[in-house]
């Protein structure tokens, strides 16, 4: 098993589930041997790794005697019966608490599942434990380290989710993304993960945000898409939304004829053995037959990259003026207890009038638009899902005031304002460290970008030497 | 002060807070004056109205002795500051328990404010304590009788914001609106109240339904328009909304010069003595000079009609579908403990595939371009806020499969459905009970629709012999 710093694309595997399904039919293999096997995994990793708030073992083995026995009866629920999933701890589950990051919710128990946990239970999905977060999902780091090397993060806020995926403690995990806290961490420790059409997975109790997303982490494209659907079929989108669009299996492959290279706020501040190893693959996929569309190729790509050139500004204003409810009701109850990031967060929230809100609103829905502008140019855009590999936890970058200290999530703010779909495919690795590839698509449109997303890497990983 | 079933517009006179503010600046009066006199008249009506879940008089009084020592200094926060304010029992109060009218939330007691109740404390309002509502905003009701008939339902499900204005207990409470559950209880209990443009309060920890609106009750236009935009500067719209538009003031009085008459799906339930007494109004209305289009008259006005034909069943169907996610978690961790109304509502929610819900949100949009089809017809819409005077509790109004023991909606389904303004103006007496006048605006007019009601109710007013 993987321990050191030397990813690889072609040589680490991915701990997978669907593939493991003939077997639980057939006997070969049992829901509860699998579990077994994942524990021993956190066993040995978690010291280091250190991806769990909470473990429930005794509910996830009962759970697991529950899939086996329905396999044994020839009766699974849904694609996703047995498997093993970890929960961000933002989202409330019944046998655990939801710490949220913050010692304000160390005694937090509401003994009920958000919506996206009762639909995965509702699917036979076993509920492993709780994954550490940041802060209530903002910049304020947990302990979770880098699962290629620790002394690195594993990226936020979705740490702990990110990292039990790479360090193949379990097939799939639950992040959830605001700014960048899906597709970065999950960037960084070599995960699928979708980040879906804003509204596509029900948000349970989190709905305080306008532009944040319940998203999936995991070591494959097929599984990501089975956890994706199981929920959204039970438990819909979040009100008002129609939900994820798709069928039951993951998309076919699709062939892209065109793709345009997304530079976002990010592309200024790659490295450049980051820059190298995408150009690389970039230049294999036009010999392939994809067009590269680039910024200076058509003017509606250009004022699109201008409409979202100020998406991490953006981000940090929205969810200033957002969280001054939560936090000013934590201050009024606690006194103290926020980190320092969060109470500059809350200085800037206070600072904002509903008219700044509203422009802030405003130059979103303009985002939008210039996105919607550039859907007949192309399939779909191409970027990165992180500035280069993860950086050290000593390191933190700065950016517009906020503290990044589990990276900069330059290649993600835009995506989170836009509410489109992101995927991030596991394909680069930069200095022995992963570095995801990003797919953007239209609202609406996951089911395709994951046709796109495993085009893509099927192509690639057969292609790396 | 009035007791019995004998309401007259002319001769009821609502409790009112603004006109008290010169004499809180001048000394004749203070805020602790002012809710002594509320506290006398709770301790007089409510062994009858019950109106109030909890009564929070020690921190009441501690909040109008601030608020009065602001007077005394010349610097009162808002034109609200020391106003004695209700709150819906579904909005968490740091300082009372919440318990939505039902068992399972008994001891429920979070120990933080609702976003609206934050707004209303940093404005200096004095939060009197929780009002009465029926099972989670739902159709089961709570002990509360109508202020003008004990034998009659206050409407629901704020039936304790709408109660404690009608008997003059408060100046103003908060209710809230999924489908009719301010303008219905506010036309029985003769309260003027907005449910504004859908997002233009924030809703706090109560975004799980994709149509609910915080809405305001009063005694008055001008508190009821002083308590929303005092809510709207402070704590916003729901999160990616605009938020209310307007100015500090109530809006100067708008002539409209054309009104249409909705029927909307109560217009054939119209008992004859409030359709003839409507009437009554809408020809005093044209003879003073307003043009009263009605649904014979434009082909767009009958296309409206018919698109929001099937509110009732449609708020039905939404509701049902987005409340199962917390019926789920109820049911799980009490066993039982709901009413048979909302097991038929979860029942029916659990019918419906994911599938069936986006046709539902597909007919609300339909609806949403019928409604602003007809915005260059007309300055808004007119028509009636129920369909008759409150009911006997003992006598249920049955639609479509739910039992409403708090009168009918068929008035006001429509306005959540559209998401747009409505005001209720209580200016008709039917059999001596309060009835409603309804206005109802395009999206985000809040403030203009408040002044043609200033201009409605000034004009009717003063032409009740």
């Amino acid at each position: 098993m993987l321990k050191s710093a030397t990813y690889s694309p072609k040589d680490f595997t991915q701990l997978t589930f669907h593939d493991a399904i003939p077997a639980f039919v057939d006997g070969r293999d049992t829901p509860r041997a699998y579990l077994e096997r994942c524990l021993e995994t956190i066993a040995e990793r978690e010291p280091v790794v250190k991806a769990w708030v909470t473990l429930n073992e005794e509910g996830a083995r009962a759970a697991a005697d529950a899939s086996t026995a329905r396999y044994t009866a020839g009766r699974p629920l849904s694609s996703i019966d047995g498997m093993p999933v970890g929960i961000k701890d933002l989202f409330m589950t019944r046998d655990m608490p939801t710490k949220m990051g913050s010692p304000l919710y160390e005694s937090n128990f509401p003994k009920q599942d958000s919506a996206c946990v009762q639909a995965l239970r509702a699917a036979g999905a076993v509920i492993l434990g709780k994954t550490v977060t940041t802060e209530l999902g903002m910049s304020h780091p947990g302990p979770t380290t880098n699962p290629f090397d620790p002394s690195r993060t594993p990226g936020g806020s979705s740490s702990g989710s990110a990292a039990a995926v790479g360090a193949r403690m379990v097939p799939a995990a639950i992040g959830s993304q605001v700014v960048g806290s899906v597709i970065r961490p999950a960037g960084f420790c070599a995960n699928y993960a979708l980040k879906p059409t804003m509204g596509a997975l029900h948000r349970g109790e989190r709905l305080a945000f306008s532009q944040s997303h319940i998203g999936v982490h995991a070591g494959s494209l097929e599984d990501m898409w089975h956890v994706s659907i199981e929920i959204a079929k039970r438990a819909g989108g979040d009100p008002g939304y129609p939900g994820l669009f798709g069928g039951d299996r993951l998309h076919p492959p699709v062939v892209p004829r065109r793709l345009i290279l997304a530079e976002t706020e990010g592309w200024t501040s790659l490295d450049e053995d980051t820059r190298a190893a995408f150009e690389q693959l970039l230049h294999r996929l036009e010999r392939g037959g994809v067009e590269i569309i680039r910024r200076g190729d058509n003017p509606l790509i250009e004022a699109f990259e201008r409409a979202i050139s100020t998406s991490l500004v953006l981000c940090r204003d929205i969810c200033a003026y957002e969280l001054r409810w939560t936090l000013n009701n934590l201050l009024d109850q606690f006194g103290s207890g926020l980190s320092e990031s969060l109470m500059s967060r809350k200085a800037l929230g206070e600072s904002m009038s509903i008219d700044d809100y509203r422009m802030a609103l405003a130059q979103r829905e303009e985002a939008r638009r210039a996105h919607a502008a550039i859907a007949p140019l192309a399939d779909g855009l191409i970027t990165l899902s992180s500035i280069g590999p993860a950086p050290l936890m000593a390191n933190t970058d700065r950016d517009s005031g906020i503290t990044h200290t589990t990276g900069l999530p330059a290649f993600n703010a835009w995506t989170s304002v836009l509410g489109s779909p992101a995927i991030t495919l596991p394909l680069l690795a930069v200095r022995g460290l992963p570095v995801g590839v990003q797919i953007v698509g239209q609202q609406h449109t996951d089911d395709t970008l994951a046709g796109i997303g495993r085009w893509l890497s099927d192509r690639v990983l057969a292609s790396v030497s």
